[in-house]
């Protein structure tokens, strides 16, 4: 049963090199995901809430993401409080579309024939 | 143009608590990928070569997975020189399965409008 040859013919296949670290941690992946949501950008606060993040870890992963010019800030104008916005700049929303495609292939690669319209058939991943 | 109140009624919409971190570590996700689509397991070699790990990196990721109970491993029968061979547990199946109904939300939080039938439009992250 055990085939010798496995995976020979695939050679890197699942090494998803393409699956930025960045953008890849978790609490990031959330934050990136809600701006990408939001293109009018989002409140700290609502960032925050959204992503149900401590003051501290959100400021961190911002600063990361403003680092890697992923992300955007800006004093909000009017108002008694002016707020930072934060939004996708235009090239974090293309990373972030082509980090998005890659996760569209994972999620394709367990599911190696296509499901029933509307279905959630995985037949590679379905077992008793 | 700026909702202060958005996010508000999605509080925890984009935490993303599901996403184990054991399963969601790039490297440790390549191997859980080839697993799931090799039912009948993998050898070492062949991991590697799917995986475009180095021995020390796939060993230590291994491990982690057995130590998750995710992966199980077993002597190769047969043969003069008798490999080990890798494959998912059951438990470790069902997981990975969990973790990829998370990943296809994220893509579809990415996608907020229903793409054309077999077209790749993505009016959340289209831009200028």
């Amino acid at each position: 049963m055990a085939r010798s040859d496995a995976g020979k013919d695939e050679a890197g296949r699942f090494a998803y090199q393409g699956l930025d670290r960045v953008i890849h941690e978790r609490a990031r992946l959330g934050i990136l995901a809600s701006l990408a949501a939001h293109r009018e950008g989002l409140f700290f606060t609502d960032l925050k809430a959204a992503c149900d993040l401590t003051d501290g870890n959100l400021s961190r992963h911002l600063t990361v993401l403003s680092d890697a010019k992923l992300v955007t800030a800006r004093k909000g104008a009017g108002g008694s409080r002016p707020q930072t916005q934060y939004r996708l700049t235009a090239d974090g929303r293309r990373r972030f579309a082509a980090y998005i495609d890659l996760l569209d292939r994972i999620v394709a690669d367990a599911n190696p024939e296509p499901s029933v319209e509307g279905g959630r058939s995985r037949p590679g991943l379905s077992q008793a």
